[in-house]
């Protein structure tokens, strides 16, 4: 049993999985690189910024020295956004020992290359184990005991194994799943519907139209997905269908909310702003857009997506696809 | 192109319907046995039970006598309660001439046989051909030309592209599907799962708990689904996951109401005196109960509803299952 842990970055759901640990008895050590993160933590026993009015136990320590952070545990979990991955690997690299096991919670896509989280920690950090967890997890729910259920995934089932034993309480259930391709892959392209569904909500359509463009878009994970070497089971369960479910329908999901603005009028600037947090959805479009351009995989939601948001169409634009498309049979 | 469509039964759903046929210029006539929709639609131009504030326009003629609606149309739209399918069939046999298309647009089985209800159509009135329509399609935004894309299914190729033709709008998109099966079970199924999810709703249960619970509900649509001959493409399609959401996630859905209602203490027969419509996840519920028994299949969300509603079992059993369960490999 693993019984130190500690987490690169304090952002939401990093935080909740830490009071989750520390819950367990589990010692955890949490690095952040702002101060202010770090003395509310310590001090007011509150991550104020990232997950207001839940309290922190005394066992979760933070700490702006990662060096003696990263030294304390057999697990580190990387808990900064998707964009930030390889750049936190580069600069702590020093600091790692090859028996920790890297736990990546962000849901994303390497921007610039295309590639999977998984793969650019893979990169930086050839000799450690990688896993990911996954699924409908909103850090809010998860701080404050809501039943949730995720996905970890490994190449290494000893590893996904330990990795869900860890996680693993009365009110979080982990399931281990070994397709890591497939669970990394809804991960990222669930953000981009979500903003789309937050755009359809924000222009005033309805439950109907935002049903209908999360069919699609599961639709549309399907075939980058399996292009990209993951299982379509993998698509129907909690890190597909469900994650994708929870991010377009909470108002927990800042992807959905950015979109909702958008959707209202703002620009993509505008809203990030507001929303005051890092919004996954939009990296991942451009960079699923590059992708699905290269390996000539139907995507009309990212395409519309990435039109609304880089190029100045109008934001009804999402469902205009889904109204006019010349198919008249239901073909996916 | 037909020009005349006649509608037995004034709810939601049906009302919502004749409007936009109305407003596309088709003579709309229908039929319900109770006056007093009968006049509000003729007098107040307004369904006020069950479709309040939306104007019913002139187009749309109501009456209590069926004999005189069902004549002047080349299409029938069966626009009554699952359960009551067989007896409006039965009684109103006489009326209904053989070229006459029967759309249903109820989502059910029937509780004491477990059949489709395209099979209690044909088997009532063989002579006629039957189509469904299903889908993500709350009335209150139907009614309010909200984008609404749906399903229509027929044996009969041709016969599904008429009605296919008759519906279509601008705001309401018309997919075919020759799947009548995988259509009707996944509407059926749908109404049990967004009872359960307005019971871990009303519970106080959280959005990722939901999530879990609706990735659940389609493994299990799936399941029994492919046993009754249902294709799996329909199941991720709208009449499948794209109706489970919209269902599940929407205040518009009354079996939703009903479920958070039974989460928030109340009996099934409050619930249902409270929503004051028909609630057609209890009746499935019921149904589906018996034929996973007979057929042998896994539906642990039906089971459990099942022991809540007539077992009396506590409401926090409907996550009971997800939580605990043996298996700790995501399969599905």
């Amino acid at each position: 049993m693993c019984l130190s842990v500690s987490f690169l970055g304090g952002g939401s759901f990093g935080t909740a999985l830490s009071i989750m640990l520390a819950k367990k008895g589990i010692e955890v050590n949490l690095w952040d690189r702002k101060d202010t993160i770090v003395q509310d933590i310590n001090v007011k026993r509150e991550n104020i910024k990232y997950l207001h009015k839940v309290l922190i136990p005394k066992g979760v320590k933070a700490s702006v020295n990662a060096e003696q952070v990263i030294n304390k545990s057999q697990v580190l979990v990387l808990a900064v956004p998707s964009q930030a991955i390889r750049e936190v690997c580069k600069n702590f690299k020093q600091f790692i020992n090859k028996d920790q096991i890297i736990v990546n919670i962000a849901k994303g896509i390497e921007e610039k290359t295309g590639k999977r989280l998984s793969q650019v920690i893979e990169e930086e950090l050839p000799e450690n184990k990688v896993a990911v967890l996954s699924g409908p997890s909103h850090a809010e729910e998860v701080a404050r005991d809501i039943p949730t259920t995720v996905v970890v995934s490994s190449k290494d089932v000893e590893c996904g194994k330990k990795i869900q034993n860890l996680f693993m309480t009365n009110k979080f259930r982990v399931y281990t799943n070994k397709d890591i391709v497939g669970v990394e892959i809804g991960g990222a392209v669930k953000n981009i519907i979500a903003l789309a569904s937050g755009i359809s909500d924000g222009i005033g359509y309805g439950d109907n139209s935002k049903a209908a463009l999360m069919t699609r878009g599961i639709a549309e994970i399907v075939r980058i997905g399996e292009r990209l070497g993951g299982k379509r089971e993998t698509f129907s369960g909690l890190s597909g269908i469900g994650d994708l479910i929870v991010t377009c329908t909470s108002m927990h999901s800042r992807n959905r909310r950015a979109g909702i603005l958008i959707g209202q009028g703002k620009s993509m600037e505008e809203a990030v702003k507001e929303v005051n947090m890092v919004v996954e959805g939009i990296a991942a479009c451009k960079a699923f857009y590059e992708l699905k351009s290269r390996l000539n995989v139907e995507m009309p939601i990212t395409e519309a997506l990435y039109e609304i948001l880089f190029k100045g169409k109008d934001p009804r634009y999402i469902v205009y696809e889904l109204m006019t498309r010349a198919k008249k049979s239901e073909v996916y």
